[in-house]
């Protein structure tokens, strides 16, 4: 233990990204990436780049992107909050809303990183187990936060709620319920109408999944007024760097890209499941980019390493709740046809 | 007031960056950018860059970039950490190394975005007046603080302080002394030997004012492994994105294009403090891309006015400390005099 060090800092167990293999030959539906390339417009962008106007600061309030984000949504700039990835917009919030020792909320299994962020803030947590067959339960009518996490869909369970039942929620709440959607282009309804009308309801949406961007790191989040000025004052001056905001806005304007490598995966992921069903799998119904099954024959754990020395890399999560299944992500055909050709050679299916 | 919003978030005045205009002739010389291209190698690195591989996360522990950098320093990998911009370290140092409501220190005036971190943070501050002439004081001899910010060369007064005055303070200090080096490559001196041999010493550095990169977001802190595994443990996963690591690396392996940008920025500061002397200005020696002026016959207030009328943005900070004074980054030898122009057209020179 080092002095000059926080307690709860020194005792932290940081958050443990998805593993990044080198070996190009590494089939990788471990991270929720998205298989297929971003925008021609994005690649437009680069091309037309060059090094010079790299030496001056990027615009702080990254305007022209969003401009672009609040034409999407049918709501003003002062709607529309940018970050260096969402997960620096999750970690903005506990700066922002959370009291000081506060608890935050979120339901369990979810987002790995939302007690990681609370012990870095030094705030407690208050979270809500899913029920046993991973849907949401009630919560509790005294149950109330100054920030709750409703990740929907949610990871890495690969299911929704309906915008009703967080509606409800949010508006018996005193504290801000903030609606993860970094997945919700892959389902059927979102709640961005929740943040365009209520108080104390922002929804973050993620560049890294449905634009096939995760390499240029870009979230938003879309509230109150208030809410992102709240963000806007503690954020630091330049965190979106300037490539990321022209290619962030060059992917927001081709809408119908993106929509098309969604239609893909959505095809693909029926298939697969039906596969996977066939197979003996228990699978979820998917609203995401990735599946969440229950494994036949043996653990989750051996299929991890079986799948792992076929040089397929999936997602697996040993804690209590999350430790009989597991998380892959929907890649191109061709990948998951390797994937599911490593699984026959198991022989147990 | 929103009660769902901090009360030190609310009350906050957030930090006012400098204006990025979009008049393409405007002569800006007021946030200490370099006037001069980034290396050629960073160029390279962006005509080879594809939009595919954007799809896919950075590598979380920045592996290649930081191997470069403690190579350039001499030291191994886990002394060095990469942040979003330096302004990223600065601010997860509150995080890492501050209790709750501890106190921060620096000099005043300083770096104006200290004080709006402790805010943010919820800390106290203790700001150690410069002398009259803007030297550094001693320090009293029961003056301590978890984390002190030792600007160095300080801005925006652009002056240094020898290496074994801050040794001195930082072998006596109980708490975290960062050196915040952002300007370093334009002085005579520095203080990377007290982070790599001191436990509580950290040094920030930057490249957005010797390298040329201020729009890619990249800073890094060099200092014993402790401090940077705090700082690892905080940050978020995928805080620096694909390419800033990219062509940061790029611009770390070519010393010698910095080096000679430099020296072309050091021979301007000498011409143009010579300039401005003899027009009545009182210019500090500085150590660094900018000059620390008091303008004569009208106030310094009146000169920013008649100069942006000119089309010439500089910086002016209306503090107390620092009102009848002038901050002016080095451009160009063509925008300085261009500069020199303008004052000249005065009149009153």
């Amino acid at each position: 233990m080092n002095p000059l060090i926080r307690s709860n800092v020194d005792r932290l167990h940081a958050y443990t990204p998805g593993e990044q293999p080198r070996d190009p030959e590494v089939v990788k539906l471990n991270t929720n990436e998205n298989p297929y390339p971003p925008s021609p417009e994005v690649g437009r962008v680069l091309a037309g780049v060059t090094a010079d106007p790299l030496r001056l600061y990027p615009d702080p309030g990254c305007t022209a992107l969003r401009q672009e984000i609040s034409r999407l949504h049918g709501c003003s700039i002062d709607q529309v909050f940018c970050g260096n990835g969402s997960d620096e917009i999750l970690s903005l919030c506990f700066g922002a809303f959370v009291p000081d020792h506060g608890k935050v909320g979120y339901f369990d299994p979810s987002y790995s990183l939302y007690p990681v962020l609370a012990e870095i803030a030094d705030c407690g947590v208050v979270p809500v187990p899913l029920q046993e067959d991973f849907t949401c339960p009630d919560l509790p009518a005294d149950y109330d936060v100054p920030l709750f996490f409703w990740t929907n869909p949610n990871a890495p369970t690969s299911l929704s709620v309906p915008k009703t039942q967080i509606a409800a929620f949010a508006d018996r709440s005193e504290g801000v319920v903030l609606v993860d959607e970094a997945y919700v282009d892959f389902a059927e309804a979102d709640c961005m109408e929740l943040a365009l009308t209520r108080p104390n309801v922002l929804v973050t949406r993620s560049f890294s999944k449905s634009y096939s961007l995760a390499g240029i790191r870009l979230g938003y989040a879309i509230g109150h007024p208030d809410l992102i000025g709240a963000l806007m004052k503690i954020k630091d001056a330049y965190n979106v760097n300037r490539l990321t905001q022209e290619m962030g806005r060059a992917a927001v304007v081709d809408q119908a890209h993106m929509r098309s490598n969604i239609e893909k995966v959505k095809a693909t992921r029926q298939r697969v499941s039906a596969e996977l069903t066939r197979r003996g799998f228990e699978v979820w119904p998917s609203q995401t980019n990735f599946l969440w099954v229950r494994p036949p024959h043996r653990s989750a754990a051996a299929w991890y390493d079986h799948l792992r020395q076929h040089k397929i890399l999936i997602r697996y999560f040993p804690a209590e709740r999350t430790r009989s299944h597991l998380r892959i992500t929907i890649g191109t055909d061709l990948q998951m046809d390797r994937l599911l050709a490593a699984i026959d050679a198991d022989g147990s299916c």
